[in-house]
């Protein structure tokens, strides 16, 4: 239908009754917090005139996907397809999509909308859009429909949210860097890393192998803070110069004073008072992956006396994003996965608890017949 | 002296031991935590050929004084002479001295000297020196000598550490500008403040009120965070466009997401979650008056949804502190300034500790009869 579409002048288009096409679509939900994800049948909603229609290849499972599924963080909206690390293919556009075409390579990333208008959506900062309609359990305000992720075979989205896939990028690896990469990528671009700038990554899972290579790249001597010895060898390869051990007093006072950036993309509650100590003058820890209060007293005399600064990243707007799978394709990035299909899903979701998974499970959508 | 060794070429200078001179300074000292302060004699440096000797006219009163008088945060070498907010005028300039000459007026703020070698020194940062030579109660790495301050008749000061009065800048207003005025305005320089920003300073005293003043003149729109509600008047007259009551949850959220900066004066432990609401996206809290651990746990989401920080800085260094001598010059500021005697000093200290100054002591060095 819409290549139909697309053959009208955008100025002319109306979408008769007859043309509207229901998208049904298989997916995979969550329908409480306890519930294992099971398949699930919804339809999406008719392509607008500026919608792209994508048919789902890959799609990484990212903690914030678990986190949703078991409403760790309140809010969630039942039942929920997860799924914000999209990879797929163009099947339709809208008459008004000018970007894309049918078989194109595309990305969607952890937003589907915003209020494209603010101050942030004019800079191409929609993630921090206080109208930004998240990938999945979000509310649609242009139609009141609840959102739903990539756990399933199609998904239609707004030509301005869809990311151009560069030739090259390996499509599996390429599905984890609509999040875990462009959520590391972001923050080292914001503060600036360049060649020579010292940079250190703490925690090494999805977002933080992500930040190693991504930081290497950008020409920084890069360091890797974990507390488990074993990693050495897996962080060399990603990309670390030097590993730290974070629960050792003296390796840590060994950089002090070093670190224009720490991109601490630990997960849970932890101190951040040893890490204050290894940033430089004017350095920045800035967090990616722990959402809620700090339990241990942040000192701020280091902060006054070195001026330094504690801050936070959320993933990255458009521009940013696309310039991000561009660098990678330039750069050769993709991420460490285990493709896994469908119905693994929940078995993935108990290891990745386990922090076993080296360092992204990809689902296969072959994988989920309808 | 100085003026003979001056008339030699620098190169050629040496200092015959009978014009070694001992520069006796009567002053105003504290022998322990708990004495008040009282005329103490002590003896300045022989000046070295880079040095700078100057009678002191007129010295400002920090909270840092009564601080280290007191011992507060641990570290001070007793007897301590306070004062790092000097004005005075040259007396003797060494023959290494190419940027004073006799009788100009000038400043010393809280630095004497620096390892002027590091990173931060070679960019003019030397507040973040890890060699940084407070004006009092610190060790001279040089000569082994502790450092007194400017509750004295007259101090000795190495060349790049003494500051250019501006003709017309009233040297009684001028001395708060020495570490309230540059308190202040390195922050608002270094996040990028100009005209059309929005800046809000949290809490009204010594620190707050030059942060009211050179935010205004920098072209932002200034806002003043209080509890008081009776400063109204006074804010508005030193440059706050707006008041917000801070302990008023309605007013407070009737800023959300507004400010570019807070520069957060508040001296003692105080809760930052409040505020952080009401920074705009990217936007930074930095804190220049606190120095301790924070009772309260921060709250990281709200810095990773928005991507703001939370920060601190230190006075600024010798050149920033030039230029914000020469701004305030430009923009004909000075601070308020209450006028006592040297024997004032301790019952200054007891109404500094109960807020009552507008907005900050200065001592007329006139009163200390040698």
């Amino acid at each position: 239908m819409s290549q139909i579409l697309a053959a009208h002048p955008a100025d002319a288009v109306v979408i008769a009754p007859e043309n509207h096409m229901t998208i049904k679509v298989l997916g995979y939900a969550a329908h409480s917090p306890t519930d294992a994800l099971v398949p699930y049948s919804f339809e999406r909603r008719d392509p607008r005139p500026d919608d792209v229609t994508i048919e789902i290849l890959y799609c990484g499972v990212c903690h914030s996907d678990l986190h949703t599924a078991r409403n760790d963080w309140g809010g969630t909206i039942y039942p929920v397809v997860p799924g914000h690390e999209i990879i797929g293919r163009v099947t339709a556009v809208g008459p008004a999509v000018t970007k894309f075409k049918v078989g194109d390579a595309v990305g969607v990333g952890c937003l589907v909308d915003s209020c494209r208008e603010c101050d942030p959506c004019e800079h191409g900062h929609e993630q921090y859009c206080d109208g930004a309609v998240f990938t999945y359990s979000a509310v649609d305000p242009k139609d009141g429909r609840v959102t739903q992720g990539g756990y399933s075979q199609r998904v239609v989205v707004t030509e301005r949210f869809v990311l151009r896939i560069p030739e090259g990028l390996d499509l599996k690896g390429a599905a984890p860097l609509l999040c875990a990469g462009i959520t590391t990528y972001s923050p080292l671009r914001h503060w600036g890393v360049k060649k020579g700038s010292k940079v250190a990554v703490t925690g090494l899972g999805g977002l933080g192998h992500m930040g190693l290579k991504i930081a290497k790249a950008m020409g920084a001597e890069v360091t890797l803070f974990t507390r488990s010895p074993g990693k050495e060898a897996d962080a060399r390869r990603l990309g670390a110069d030097h590993i730290v051990l974070s629960n050792d007093p003296a390796a840590m006072k060994s950089v002090a004073g070093k670190f224009d950036l720490i991109v601490d993309t630990v997960p849970y509650v932890h101190d951040l008072n040893p890490y204050i100590p290894t940033l430089a003058v004017n350095g920045t820890l800035v967090l990616v992956g722990y959402l809620g209060p700090l339990d241990d007293a942040l000192n701020t005399a280091p902060l006054v006396f070195r001026r330094k600064a504690v801050a936070g990243s959320l993933i990255g707007g458009l521009p940013e994003t696309q310039e991000m799978l561009d660098f990678c394709a330039e750069h050769g990035l993709t991420a460490d996965v285990e493709m896994i299909r469908m119905d693994e899903i929940n078995a993935a979701y108990e290891r990745m608890l386990k922090s076993d998974v080296k360092y992204r499970f990809v689902i296969d959508m072959a994988s989920l017949k309808g």
